[in-house]
């Protein structure tokens, strides 16, 4: 790995103050209160570090929002977004063009079986939109199944896929979506007293849920391979071949979402490979070139693709395919093959990230279980490793969330930029990341975590 | 205007081949049955042109899809890209940072009244979703209009709201979306006799579907300023000032999509300039940067935005204010200004487009009606100019649409570049197109429209 880390320039205050007030004036942030954000305004970033104006400079432990699996301003990736940019920005998606049907290639030679298509979005939500719609029109069936503990986007059908509390507002209750308990041994829905009997208990339930709402009614099984947002939940031995088996009994369409965990996240090309499973559609985004251009897309399988041989498929978007977008891919998955980024990231894993992780939870109250693969890692914090009562509780606002807060504002004085939700942190830094950065970033987590271990019982 | 025509690369068949055997293997494309389409393989592009691997050069009379206002390789927002990907290509929504406030301050200055915050997105889908999901949490209310003749993007509330055939397949048909007949005097829903009676009774079926569904129950009015790809249907002297008291007599949000029509597409920055008319949310992309990088967003009113000032906003991307393409708009915008392209825009239509059509449609009696501003038109194709009925059935495919597939491929066959949509062509070119272009274009589709007058009556 390359990074060594970089040297910000100089400070400049009153520079950081105008971006900030013309933030505050015109830029509606997402997700947030607007008159109750504090955003930091950024001055420039490299590898796994970004800096603010006043010196300050930041190791990203949360990847920005979990997509910068090659780290900030990867010269090879910048090098060919600016050769894009000089020969040919933009293009209608109807045409053809030499680097969508690269990347495309590039994609489908790394996505697992017979996924050999692929169609592009931006993000994402619209990949996800487009494999619902696909798999609906498949299966001439309505409704989808999706998990509690998810997150799958925030356009209309995502969000109400999405399990998580970001559905609450937008939930229009009326999409044929059906959320179900999906595996997670430390937090089992099921009593189980191990991984092997949660695997058993949550394909039970599975199968269950699929027989009360009816197999001929369900179209789809949407799961993230590896659960991201809602915590890095890492699938038991056997989990996903049984909702693999449970799809193929009843004709229903198994689409696993891999824009968190795809492109390298887990140490792995895709989630999927861990556990030899092959989806009839797979859903990406963010590593597939780092977000470097807005990129995502539905990997497709044969079967499904055949549906739509010589029957319009109705969907599209005006930026499928973006050039620029498909030149990082290209650029982003061959520098990724040559440095080996990937099987960094499982070392990384292995190595550093898991035994220090383990080693901090075995010195702190308040860590309950670590969980994780290659650089896609969780802390479950909780009051009473006992009783696992988390932190905080779920969904927590002002003063009951004070705990994370605190934790959040330690790890940011520190100098490490956190990924924090609800009762976890996640520690999913870019793949990148060097041997050292990773300790200097896990010695913060260790320090952080003493302030969080003070709201135990 | 700079854009002299541009001569391509050498041929090279082969390459173009390779391109267009990498496609038809792993590029899935939108809006199509993929065994039956045959995708141009695109070499390169420059101003109003692009060319293929043959030799064979296109004029651009339909902005890719509508998009590249500016056209192609301008060569301000070319180095603004690559010198934003050389400082910072991507960065979390969460921050401030110095291309993603301009943008926004740029875009509020442009906007009408007091659209001064802006949410970004990638693209126009996600720009109305985010309208939509707005204006209920801001009103509290559940339902949404749209007319039949539009189209808002291809995520599920988009969709939905769409009125054209592509809304068909996708259709959950409980969305809370009621579709309305707006003002098109050509072909009247109200059997009105001209424009004032058309604007009239509009305004009064308006009011009647708003009083039979309930305005308590209304979120939104979402309507194109000028109705895009439905048809160029430039709405009739207050009619949008109806709409607009309309929403404020009963609380209704005012939701006008722009995706399309906005950024010099009609002569304004702004099509709701042309009438002074202010929504309470306006939705963009394309023309914002020519599409040279994924942006959209929607302008946001003092009112609306005071509603999340202390409440969440509970909606977000990945990539919302992406770096790299507010660097591409703050750029599109300064070269649209410095260049005086809006101001080009008016005066082709008005001096070039708007009479050289109108010539057209006096020889050819397939054109039934030319209708259009700035560098936005439609050529409304017929059997028959006194009954008026269209060239080709409402969605015609295969054989029933004959009479248009030959018109496209004897324009292409002259090296324009046609939109074609049902029974209409709508030349749509860069707002930067020459005078000369503008003619040599107008030249071919005269030549082109004879195929189609021999299947009139
Ligand atoms: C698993 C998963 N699916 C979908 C999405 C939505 O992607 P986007 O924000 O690009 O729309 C996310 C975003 O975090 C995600 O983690
Ligand atoms: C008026 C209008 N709204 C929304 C959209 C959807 O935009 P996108 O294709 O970027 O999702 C379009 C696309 O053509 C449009 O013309």
């Amino acid at each position: 790995m390359t990074t060594a880390s970089p040297s910000p320039a100089a400070p400049d205050p009153q520079r950081g103050a105008a971006v900030k007030a013309a933030d505050r004036a015109h830029v509606f942030h997402s997700w947030s209160a607007q008159e109750l954000i504090d955003p930091l305004a950024v001055a420039g970033a490299e590898g796994s570090w970004f800096w603010d104006y006043d010196g300050n400079r930041y190791l990203d432990f949360a990847s920005q929002l979990v997509n910068t699996n090659i780290g900030h301003q990867h010269p090879k990736v910048v090098a060919a977004i600016q050769e894009q940019a000089g020969r040919l920005a933009t293009l209608a998606p109807g045409f053809a063009v030499d680097v969508r049907s690269e990347a495309a290639r590039l994609i489908a030679e790394l996505t697992p079986g017979d996924l050999d298509k692929v169609f592009f979005t931006n993000g994402g939500a619209e990949a996800v939109e487009n494999a619902v719609r696909m798999a609906r029109l498949h299966t001439g069936r309505h409704k989808v199944l999706s998990a509690y503990r998810s997150y799958h986007g925030a356009t209309a059908a995502a969000i109400n896929l999405t399990g998580d509390p970001r559905r609450w507002p937008s939930d229009t209750g009326a999409a044929g979506v059906v959320h179900f308990w999906g595996p997670c041994a430390y937090r089992s829905a099921f009593h189980a007293a191990d991984e092997a009997q949660e695997c058993e208990r949550a394909l039970a339930h599975l199968a269950d849920v699929i027989a009360f709402e009816g197999p001929q009614t369900i179209a789809a099984i949407v799961l993230e391979t590896v659960v991201g947002t809602a915590g890095v939940l890492i699938p038991p031995a056997g989990y996903l071949a049984g909702v693999r088996e449970l799809c193929d009994r009843y004709g229903i369409v198994f689409v696993l979402d891999e824009v968190m965990a795809g492109f390298g996240r887990t140490g792995r090309w895709f989630a999927a490979d861990h556990w030899g499973v092959v989806p009839d559609l797979l859903t990406f985004a963010k590593g597939v070139n780092s977000g470097y251009v807005p990129l995502g897309g539905v990997a497709i399988s044969e079967k499904i693709a055949a549906t739509f041989a010589t029957r319009a498929y109705p969907g599209g978007l005006t930026y499928s395919g973006h050039p620029l977008a498909c030149a990082a891919a290209v650029a982003t998955i061959t520098a990724m093959r040559e440095e080996r980024i990937v099987e960094h990231a499982a070392e990384i894993g292995e190595r550093v990230l898991g035994p220090g992780l383990r080693e901090i939870a075995e010195r702190h109250p308040c860590v309950g279980e670590v969980r994780g693969l290659g650089v896609f890692w969780a802390l479950d914090l909780v009051k009473d490793k006992e009783t696992r009562e988390p932190l905080v509780p779920y969904n927590a606002a002002g003063a009951d969330n004070a705990p994370m807060a605190d934790f959040a504002a330690a790890c940011k004085r520190r100098g490490l930029w956190p990924f924090v939700n609800m009762n976890r942190t996640h520690v999913v830094p870019p793949c990148t990341i060097t041997e050292a950065e990773a300790k200097e970033g896990l010695a913060v987590l260790d320090e952080a975590l003493s302030a969080a271990d003070a709201h135990c019982r």
